[in-house]
């Protein structure tokens, strides 16, 4: 006789920054396990601790245990296993006030990238990230990782058909901004970015889709002043988020 | 008897972004090989092909050869190994017309970094790169590879004092910009980027150094909206060099 065994599959983070934003967050998450490295500095470091609230989830390893199990070049003596929901289902229109900025994020295919993505997001005050349920990297212990912590403040939804979350945005009050690599568009800066605004990015190499792009209220781009011409995906991002952030300054 | 042999090290490049930027560059190297995949699509490329003045520098490997010789993830089938100098030593007056715009680097430390404010900077169109020799990462294949081809429009300049380099631009009618994590600054866009510009960050953890702080006649920052606080260094600069680019363009 033997019994089932219930496959859980956990998520594994690591280092003090992701650790401290995962203890803090409200999203709803089940820990298996906090494993500290005995040997290491973080043992004394109160300001983990008391964000524990269940103490018996503590493992403490010595240092040969935990470099055996964990082959992590910048743990910090911390990691965290934990499973639960990574990705919101639906957009709900009461989560959403006056200059609510949504990001959609159109075949990103690099988990480097959408780390980055989402750090910069949630610094630049985006209230949610949309990733399309396929073809395109969804969220991962790398992408948590590079993401600095960023993850566990900022909402991700996942959604089946980005046309039709286009769609349903619209038609709860969002103005929709295509950011591209193009010639016919406007500068990023002559774009209002007042008001509820989603800004649509796709992947490096290819850009957004042609029929989300014709969805797109307004089209904007960074011209490039190099001979380069390969702005990174998420430097990009960055000019145009912040610059919605002057604008909504400059108007308060 | 033995004959000394004469030590070159070489600097290994690959992927076609990187490769045709390297073909182009104004900078002086050498090659000593550029090895081809023969069973790459790169082979019917010739985009690449006339780009390469001394063809008996083309090797062809067969595909075991090269996968062999060459572990890279996304080489393209194309690699080039040359030598020379990757820094320029002296900042040169004559170098720098009216709003150019220079970016001093206080001890950087991590190659994806400094490769990504490279490829930033190339498409911002920032006219060159401080390094300090000293605490400081230094040119590299990362750093180069990271960069996607933006180090080889660049200047990048090796300075053994920023504080004496600081004072030099200066002279030369230079406003510096330091760009720091901290509620005792100016937003960023407040700061006046026209005119000849050069901007300090710093690194990640620890900032600019006070010293060289001091000696900048603006501080400039980025206030976080999200609860992380950790806006990633390039995307920090990306911020305030498209800000840069906005008011250059808004008075042109």
């Amino acid at each position: 006789m033997y019994k089932k065994m219930s496959q859980v599959s956990y998520n594994t983070i690591y280092g003090i920054n992701n650790c401290i934003s995962f203890l803090k967050t409200d999203k709803k998450f089940s820990i298996q396990n906090i494993f500290i490295n005995k040997s290491s500095k973080i043992i004394n470091d109160n300001k983990i601790f008391k964000l524990v609230k269940n103490k018996s989830l503590v493992k403490y390893l010595d240092k040969d245990n935990f470099n055996r199990k964990f082959n992590f070049k910048h743990s910090q003596g911390i990691v965290i296993r934990f499973n639960g929901h990574l990705t919101a289902s639906l957009l709900n229109k009461n989560d959403f006030s006056k200059n609510s900025c949504l990001l959609l994020c159109d075949q990103i295919n690099d988990p480097q990238n959408l780390g980055q993505i989402i750090r910069t997001s949630e610094c630049a005050g985006v209230n949610g990230i949309v990733l399309p349920k396929h073809q395109s990297v969804q969220i991962s212990d790398t992408v948590i990782q590079v993401s600095q912590g960023a993850f566990f403040s900022l909402n991700v939804y996942s959604e089946t058909n980005l046309n039709n979350t286009i769609k349903y945005l619209k038609s709860i009050g969002f103005w929709i901004v295509g950011i591209e690599n193009s010639i016919n568009a406007q500068k990023w800066h002559q774009i209002d970015y007042n008001e509820k605004i989603a800004i649509v990015i796709g992947s490096e190499g290819k850009g957004i889709r042609p029929l989300i792009k014709k969805s797109c209220d307004f089209l904007g781009t960074i011209p490039m002043l190099g001979k380069t011409n390969s702005l990174n995906v998420s430097a990009a991002l960055s000019a145009v988020l912040f610059e919605r952030q002057r604008q909504l300054e400059n108007i308060l």
